[in-house]
């Protein structure tokens, strides 16, 4: 077993090599054809700007991909003061709240580990060392396996029955309570941090937005009308003039493919372009079957150049479908409004009788939503949800057979017997032992590494509609995956499956936490080198992006063109809340677990903890480029998981002290399995109730958080919204909302070909379209005062008019006068009413009472 | 053991004795004298009148005692008919919604055994019967335990491995169908009538009224200024012209004590008085000790005298203190809206950020409000909640302790040491027999009838607002208290606690579906007796009401001297849902449980859901007076019931198909208890996959059906509130809503006090009292269309006005000018300003701006 000087080497090692690391990314982001892997960020903030215009591969001077500059390596590690030293306010402005949040994760880990090793090591360690109890064993019977130096440390090494285990109890109430305290404060720090984010957040249609789901099918008239018509009828007229515009949902999910298969392919001819700029001479060819490897070849770049062409006409044709087949209509809508308050009260109330109609809730933020789930049909959400909860239930506890099958046909020998000419390589004594420990822990690491992609692909597959909700739920998957399998995975010894069975029909689910309590201290050692191996050594994998560096220099030779393929090329990435996430929390198990029992194990976890703080405040100020920001809406998760932490803790230390019994108590072996009821009452009423009430309060605390402060993350209070509406109005008086919010929500795919990429449509797509957009701009700029008009000034005149309507207030009556210019169908495009389609926005459908005219004559 | 020509006596015994009961129930309610006690319904509804004028005690001819009418007792059974053919339209419309929601259940009951109970007889019983397992086990091992008659009709006598399992397990699965969607569409039926209900209910103040609870407490502002400021300057102008009026919460729960003494001592006034006037030589006289049994002995009617008058005037008192105290006064408001769409957006939006302050929800209708529930601070709530739990688990699994001491310490031998003198009487045979058997079950018989008082208490203590919710909640404590110690308390043997500690240190969990799976079908015969004993008795005594009966006759006896007196005496009580409810679900529990072991138990079950229905339609028609309607707010109370029911059932099922397993499988003995995880997991494997997709089906459909139809008993949908507003504005346009809910949701004690007693208060009370009134009401009258302007027309000359305001719509302006009419602190009474009590009701504080002068210039 492991000594201290095993432990101590192997720490130094880990150490070293992540010195090695940092040392070397330190060198590597000077060189100036690494800036834009180690600092994307500012690129994209446009703060570092391309030093000069290169056009093709022209050599350049030595100083174009070394740093001569001996003053920047004076300062090699000053990148970590740069990191540290960012206020958090500029920050959240730099990089968002979710990242800074993110990074609060690390201090909170020291904030609660820090006091807990300072107490461990002076109160517990010294305790728990001076004790006998394992040579004592060990005296007993030789044959009881052998121990570790960490071990001696631990509180397996104080004797049964001890009165010094008083001094583990007492520190188990304050470690619990401390763990507490900081989880509150954390807690209302961040709910305040993100209703001040929110609060002060600049203007966004999501703010405006809410997403009306499961709009009733009505054979007779379109998704849009329907929409418009609900509310024109089920709504006060307050509420309907506040109205901005109506977006309905597309399903242009295949678009979407096939517009990513043209940039792909796009790729490909810049590839053999730049191939065939640097050699003239020899036109690149290359096959066409399968992976390129064989069948017909062809000249790469015509054959490229005539593929996208095709693949473009395919787009506009599909893009064309999308818009006028009703099928890739949803029966959603994105309902924006003039102000945060009323889209608050329609986002947060119930509107009809059915539940599974109707359906209101707040839009995501626009770069946020998930479009594919828009497409999946609501009511399949509940199959989706409990199927995915079996898939999830079967992964996580069948995990390991699928890989121990894989491993087991992939053995050595085997491949060896298939393939002989390999044999005399493989007989070497060095190769073979290598090959063999690789081998065997091959599948498993292939396996591990697709993890997150297939727990994100299950968490899609439950239709969530944005993409934080996404990295979420996935993230709640791998916590779970990672409890069972690694944590417990690790310290129960046998497969997960038989213990599984052996919890239902053991012989008694208190002897479960008994055999917990006596194994996981045990695992100690495992778990210390566990957290230098992976935590450690991941951090510093991290900081040096060695997949990054490698890729982008590789798209940088044989891809990149212009400075915006080199953009392109950047790929900063983001934090990966669905990876990161349950690893931090994992380590937060880890120590919460063993902060009693083997406090030891403490000082590396605070290691893993600073040192993922430096580097990943240094990623997020340099590198990450978040694709949404949800104002650090995975808290509530975190707190959770920490929760269950507590909770794995105590019920350990439940089964751990009714073995150990403080002074006095009645001694049981853990190896009597059949304990009579009698004798378990006794034990339980005799030790458990210092540390019942552990778990118990931690409920309740948890409960109590949640009704405190998990509000912040659920609504959006009525009093913010309005205070917000109210302070916009004076700051702004003269703001177009309604231009502001309209197209907001469109699919970005036909956003993007609306505005961008016109150049991928035929030519008669590209005509009709044109004469659309005309419309709509022409019409916009006519009559989009007219029903803007309830914002802004109302003549005398129209006062004048409404005098003579008596008991109607006349605010009222213009309202509704207007919302019939607005809502009335018969004022709508004669295009719409006649093919059915409504796939035109509120904002179009309009103006065109006047324009429809002019367009009729034009066709 | 009991064979069926037991069974059959004993069901010949208590069909005959309930036909008794309901035939003295036929005679005894054609009697005049009886029409209060068996239709005060009626009397209440003013369709029966009192016949005559008896102001005294004279001797009245026979027929006032007697009815001699031959005809009526023609018509001896009419009243069956009477009860069944009233049309559930019609009863909805005399009785509420929650009558004829309960009634359903008695119905659905029906709907569910009858098919079950001709399936079982048809199918089941035959199978069962023509196997001889019993008999065979008999061979085998005479000391087996002997069987009944019923046994032999049960799955019992099926052989082990038997194929003709498979008929069970096919039955399994179409009585868990046919249960689900006869529960479907009950729960689509009653949601349904809900939402007709409330869609046609009339008008009412609690739609129009939400519940402020959490104001922040201010020691500057008392809490209706702050309700009112927040409102002011949190709220869009529209939806703060919408608000009618704010009405603070007073804590009067002694001034309501004080007033049930009162009303207690009056009573007492009354019957000696009665007795005086009966014998008018002898003035009564009571004794002043504890229950008038000792102390120093004075004349009766004048002690009663003085001491009301003396109660009066502390009453008084103690109302001026209710009305000033600012401690009296709690942070709550009820604020009424003059739309329902706008009191709905209100109570279903959060206000502020954070989620302990400034809670809004809907209010109870106003006879459903429990008030003394407002008084109890909101924070305790949860640490109320956690308590009960803790407490009601106790009280479940311990419920058997107390009552078990009580009985050893009451046990007869023990009196009879004491009292020697009753040693002869004690020694007869037959009285010795009675005796003990009657003493042995007292002191359960006394627990038990105290427990819904109990659990009434705990659900009180946890502070829910509404008497729909104290019921509920009391009903849940008391399914699950029966389910514990009635079902599972009467099949288990052993004390339930032994059983508890056993769950958790057993065997196996498995082992414990198996042991339940092998005793439930054993105890069919105690249930069906307890089916016979306790229900179909329980209904007659029900009809009969001989408890009301005898209480009716002793007040008219001593107390009743006026009309309004015998009015008072009726006591129609109530359907006391907190009992009844969970009764039946008990009913239900155990049709489920045994219809596919013991399908003989249908039949009996049904009887008692046929002659419930009766009994309770006729109750409800001529008896019951509800204090509430919730409007089936319990029907998912029940459905959940039904669905732990169903649990309960499968998982015995799979118990009992481990054990018996169809055919081919492996047999195991049940006694056999260390079986191995291996052997336990091939088992399973072999006959659970056909029925461990049971209660996961049930599951999700339970989630499903809580999706699909929750909603309804949850929320007011936003459309709804709108058409009913909508609709009312057309049939009743000059409706004056303020006037209307001012005052609607004051506390009762307080508003009895100031519109019919008071002749309570003090000379000086009054006097003060009297002018606040008169206050009001010319308030009302001069200025009360001033804030209410807004609802009515509007002159011309006003909009003539508003024109010179640029930019703000005219209906704006209006309304911040009449709110700032309404809300501005400067023009409240002076009274309140000065002595800061700010219990007035918003109503009150606005006329006063004009009459607050001439009120000062009064005094």
């Amino acid at each position: 077993m492991a000594t201290f000087a095993d432990i101590a080497t192997s720490a130094l090692i880990n150490l070293l090599s992540s010195f090695l690391f940092l040392l070397a990314f330190s060198v590597l982001r000077l060189q100036p054809q690494n800036a834009r892997v180690f600092y994307p960020k500012w690129y994209i903030k446009g703060v570092r700007k391309p030093s000069r215009q290169t056009g093709g591969h022209k050599r350049l001077s030595l100083s174009h991909y070394v740093n001569l500059d001996y003053k920047a390596y004076l300062r090699l590690l000053s990148w970590m003061w740069d990191a540290i030293l960012m206020p958090e306010e500029e920050l959240i402005e730099h990089a968002g709240l979710d990242s800074a949040v993110f990074l609060r994760i690390f201090l909170l880990g020291l904030k609660i580990f820090s006091p807990m090793a300072g107490l461990g090591f002076l109160i517990l360690l010294p305790i728990n060392a001076t004790d006998n109890n394992l040579q004592f064993k060990m005296a007993k019977n030789p044959n009881n396996p052998s121990f570790s130096d960490v071990d001696k440390l631990s509180i397996s090494n104080v004797q049964d029955k001890s009165p010094r285990l008083w001094a583990h109890l007492l520190m188990t109430y304050i470690f619990t309570i401390w763990t507490c305290k900081m989880l509150y404060m954390e807690y209302k720090a961040v709910a305040n941090m993100r209703l001040h984010f929110l609060a002060t957040k600049k203007r966004s249609p999501d703010q405006f937005t809410i997403l009306v789901r499961q709009v009733p099918p009505d054979p007779k008239r379109s998704v849009f009308t329907t929409v418009e018509d609900f509310f024109k009828s089920n709504t006060p007229d307050y509420l309907l003039a506040q109205i901005a515009c109506i977006q309905i949902v597309y399903d242009a999910n295949r678009l979407g493919k096939t517009l990513d298969k043209i940039s792909r392919m796009e790729n490909w001819l810049n590839y053999y372009q730049n191939k065939f700029d640097r050699h003239p001479l020899k036109r690149p060819i290359k096959k066409k079957g399968f992976l390129g490897l064989w069948g017909e070849e062809v000249d790469a770049i015509n054959y490229y150049k005539t593929e996208i062409e095709r693949m473009k006409i395919e787009a506009g044709k599909e893009q064309d479908e999308v818009m006028s087949d009703p099928k890739s209509i949803m029966p959603s809508a994105f309902v924006s409004f003039k102000s945060r308050w009323s889209a608050a009260v329609c986002a947060q109330t119930h509107q009809t009788r059915n539940p599974n109609k109707w359906i209101t809730e707040w839009a995501p933020e626009v770069r946020d939503v998930y479009w594919p789930s828009l497409a999946i049909p609501y009511l399949s959400l509940t199959m989706r949800n409990v199927g995915m909860g079996v898939a999830l239930f079967f992964l996580i506890f069948f995990f390991m057979i699928p890989v121990l099958a894989v491993q087991s046909l992939a053995n050595l020998d085997g491949i060896v017997k298939k393939f002989t000419f390999i044999k005399p390589l493989v007989e070497m004594p060095a190769v073979k032992s290598f090959l063999q420990g690789f081998m065997a822990g091959l599948a498993l690491r292939i396996f591990v590494a697709l993890l997150p992609m297939i727990l994100m692909f299950m968490s899609r597959f439950e239709g969530h509609l944005s993409r934080s909700a996404l990295d979420r739920r996935a993230a709640t998957k791998l916590y779970y995956f990672m409890v069972v399998n690694v944590f417990f995975g690790s310290v129960i010894t046998g497969s997960l499956i038989e213990q599984l069975w052996a919890i239902i029909n053991s012989p008694s689910i208190a002897n479960i936490l008994k055999n917990l309590g006596y194994l996981i201290p045990m695992k100690a050692t495992f778990f210390i080198t566990f957290i230098m191996v992976d935590g450690w050594a991941g951090v510093s994998m991290e900081i040096v992006r060695v997949y990054a560096l490698v890729i982008y220099h590789l798209k940088n030779m044989f891809l990149v063109k212009t400075e915006k393929d080199r953009d392109e090329a950047m790929a900063p990435g983001n934090l990966l809340l669905n990876e990161n996430i349950p690893r931090l929390e994992l380590y937060f198990l880890l120590g919460i677990v063993y902060s009693v029992t083997t406090p030891i194990i403490l000082p590396f976890i605070m290691v893993f903890f600073a040192f993922g703080y430096l580097a990943y405040r240094n990623q997020v100020i340099n590198v990450y480029d978040p694709d949404y920001d949800s104002g650090a809406a995975f808290w509530p998760h975190v707190h959770g998981r920490i929760i269950v932490a507590m909770i794995i803790e105590q019920l350990t230390l439940i089964g751990l002290f009714t073995i150990k019994g403080p002074v006095g108590f009645a001694q049981t072996d853990v190896r009597n399995k059949s304990l009579s009821a009698a004798t378990f009452m006794k034990e339980m009423l005799s030790s458990t109730p210092f540390l019942v009430a552990l778990p118990i309060g931690t409920m309740i605390f948890h409960v109590y958080c949640k009704k405190r402060f998990r509000a912040a993350f659920q609504f959006y209070p009525m009093v913010e919204a309005n205070e917000k509406d109210r302070q916009e109005e004076k700051d702004t008086p003269d703001l177009d909302l309604q231009k502001y919010l309209d197209k907001s929500y469109l699919h970005p795919v036909l956003k993007e070909e609306q505005e961008v990429q016109g150049r991928f449509r035929t030519v008669k797509t590209l005509r009709r379209r044109s004469k659309d957009l005309e419309e709509v701009e022409s019409g916009s700029d006519d009559e989009g005062g007219r029903h803007l008009g309830l914002e802004g000034d109302l003549p005398a005149a129209h006062l004048e008019e409404l005098e003579a309507v008596p008991y109607t207030p006349p605010y009222d009556s213009q309202i509704s006068k207007s919302s019939e210019l607005l809502l009335d169908p018969s004022h709508r495009h004669p295009h719409l009413k006649s093919d059915g389609s409504s796939s035109k926005l509120y904002y179009d459908s309009l103006p065109t009472s006047s324009s429809s005219r002019s367009s009729n004559q034009r066709e």
